[in-house]
């Protein structure tokens, strides 16, 4: 059986140039970066090498990366962290209402101590309006956090613009860039932003490394207390390979970048296309054009996403039915509801994220192989039952 | 030149049979375990398997493993984390002078919350008084945090004592056994702890990821929010290679720890017996029986720790002045100032850690090299002047 993978959003396959640059750190290459012996200093020089490889990737200064274990450390990281640094200025923050959810509980647990949180909507297409943004901004303020794209609709959002307005009152603004950054160019200086997250298995990098990128002069509280690594921000013995991984991947995607989303973009294009053409009753979600390059996401109505995502996965094809951080709590998507979807429209939530590695003939088989998956689960809804009734009653 | 790392306590290598358990999760088996898909199925498969092992080497139940990101992070997620679950019963915590960082400035950092914080005393041998620690029990006592062994100076703590004590007054104890868990055996049922933090690189496993053992029903409060990973409690995709070199090395420490005990002992007594007799004036630091196998840790009078750690690297010997996590703050250690020695002992810190991979040549060598490179350091030392013409004049 042909084996499609479409679920880059939940991860990347790692590349094997950034396995093989990883290798050496599993072996000889072991000592700890913070001895001060000969055995320390390969792995510290290897990092600081990643350092300047993830810097380059978003035009920032070396000593402004943070690494991390993951996206999610970095937002907690971030939100938190930023948040109580400057509580002495006010207790209040501004996130969008479809913030993943490491931003999202992150502002919640903030709420918990004695901070406000207010949540900007979206329109229909999951954008933030900056206006929105600029009205909630009060003298208390101390950090804003909206994402650059969202993952599970694909949305760009307007960085750039928000920067503008919280620059100008001079108010910390982060951005969760996991699901964009190493996939469409970013670059922190003329995005104008105060930190920024990423993580390495968003583009073909490892697991449980991420970075935190921070505007030097910013203050942020620690989130791991302890010793001094990473400039006494983010304690405990650093993930040398893992770190090796991520500025390799970093190094990779900023070469390859323009290629890799001129491959991506059409079969995209393609998916959302002919999909809702081939299956019928499918609505597109997320922005119809500034969207990510590989990502895909539908809304297929009378049915729901994880019965979709069991028979794609019988036939060979890995797709999700929303963040794979929450795929198996089966709650409908907070973000297409702050988008405006119905709840019984949102539970058909399918998403097929593109990669580096799919061909045309990938998504030739997609649309082949989803048109009869939706038709039998449709056989079996009593909603599309329902609807046909209808529909047939009118007539 | 011979090359002789004896710094297993910064960190150690990569078991060659730990690499290849993970090399297949930096390959094909990629998958986000929480996927629904196969994809996932791979990873999440080998991520059970690896809590099993993780459980057996502590004596646990697997699902009372949550997989973190280090050893540092399991001590901050424990301490902050139990603290502020249980703060509606009070904000006292008592910990011990000499526990590592990651867990005294973890408390540093309650005690901004509004916790107040008491430190236990310990001996000249580092060792804690259990009766000191009931002494410090209140009503309002939310949390024991007591480490099992330290790092810098070998010494292993009476935990099950101290366990004996906290359980009878229901206040929840975590020991930090970073240093200790997969190099001597330790049942966490027998200790009669709450929660427990090891870490992957402290025994032939990866950087990157550790673990807290957290008995079932004791409430925490999470440290990294977002997704749904680890019951919730512990958000962000798992870091899966690492996760399943950890339980590797478990495995494979459950099974050779009383070889390896047999092997390490004998060559660290060798150490602590013939190095103070080879290089004079020195002082052996921590328990000199009741320590860890391989641990040999001693203060040099007269020099600095760091300039003995430069010249014995020049000949091919890794060793540490203190704990790796701040080795470049230079400042004199707190756990031997807290033991009670005079600074200027504790500037000459020197530890020398043994692995698996160490033989008794390793010794011979350092028995060899060791005393006329401390010899050219004193002739250097104004203190060592000082101290010799103080000794002649008493003549």
């Amino acid at each position: 059986m042909r084996e499609v993978y479409l679920d880059n959003a939940a991860t990347t396959p790692l590349l094997p140039e950034v396995r093989e640059a990883m290798i050496p750190y599993l072996g000889d290459v072991f000592g700890n970066p913070s001895s001060l012996h000969d055995w320390g200093d390969g792995s510290r020089e290897a990092m600081e090498t990643a350092r300047d490889q993830v810097a380059q990737l978003i035009g920032a200064d070396s000593d402004e990366i943070i690494f991390t274990g993951s996206g999610t450390e970095s937002n907690n990281f971030a939100v938190k962290g930023l948040a109580l640094a400057q509580q002495s200025k006010g207790k209040h923050v501004v996130v969008s209402a479809i913030e993943h959810f490491s931003v999202l509980h992150s502002a919640k647990t903030l709420g918990k101590w004695g901070f406000e949180v207010d949540e900007v909507p979206v329109d229909k297409y999951g954008v933030v309006d900056p206006e929105e943004v600029r009205k909630r901004l009060r003298k208390d303020t101390v950090l804003v956090s909206i994402m650059h794209a969202n993952g599970e609709v694909g949305t760009i959002e307007p960085i750039k613009e928000i920067a503008g307005i919280t620059s100008k009152l001079k108010v910390p603004f982060h951005t969760d860039a996991v699901a964009k950054a190493g996939t469409i160019p970013v670059d922190v200086r003329e995005l104008g932003v105060d930190a920024l997250s990423l993580a390495g298995n968003q583009f073909y990098g490892p697991k449980g490394v991420g970075a935190l990128w921070l505007r030097k002069g910013v203050r942020i509280m620690p989130l791991l207390d302890g010793g001094i690594q990473e400039g006494g921000r983010r304690a405990g013995t650093e993930n040398v390979p893992a770190i090796v991984g991520l500025g390799k991947a970093a190094e990779l995607a900023k070469t390859d970048m323009e290629s890799r989303v001129k491959r991506l973009t059409p079969l995209r294009d393609r998916l959302l296309k002919e999909l809702p053409r081939k299956v019928g009753h499918v609505v597109v979600t997320g922005h119809p054009q500034n969207r990510l390059p590989g990502h895909a996401s539908f809304c297929v109505e009378f049915i729901e996403g994880e019965a979709m995502l069991m028979l794609l996965n019988s036939k060979g094809i890995a797709v999700s039915s929303g963040s794979a951080c929450t795929s198996r709590a089966l709650k409908a998507s907070h973000v297409l509801i702050a988008m405006g979807l119905p709840h019984e429209l949102a539970q058909g939530s399918i998403l097929l994220t593109l990669g580096i590695g799919n061909t045309p003939e990938d998504v030739d088989y997609v649309l082949e192989v989803m048109p009869p998956i939706v038709d039998r689960l449709r056989q079996m809804s009593p909603l599309y039952a329902k609807f046909t009734k209808t529909v047939k009653g009118g007539k």
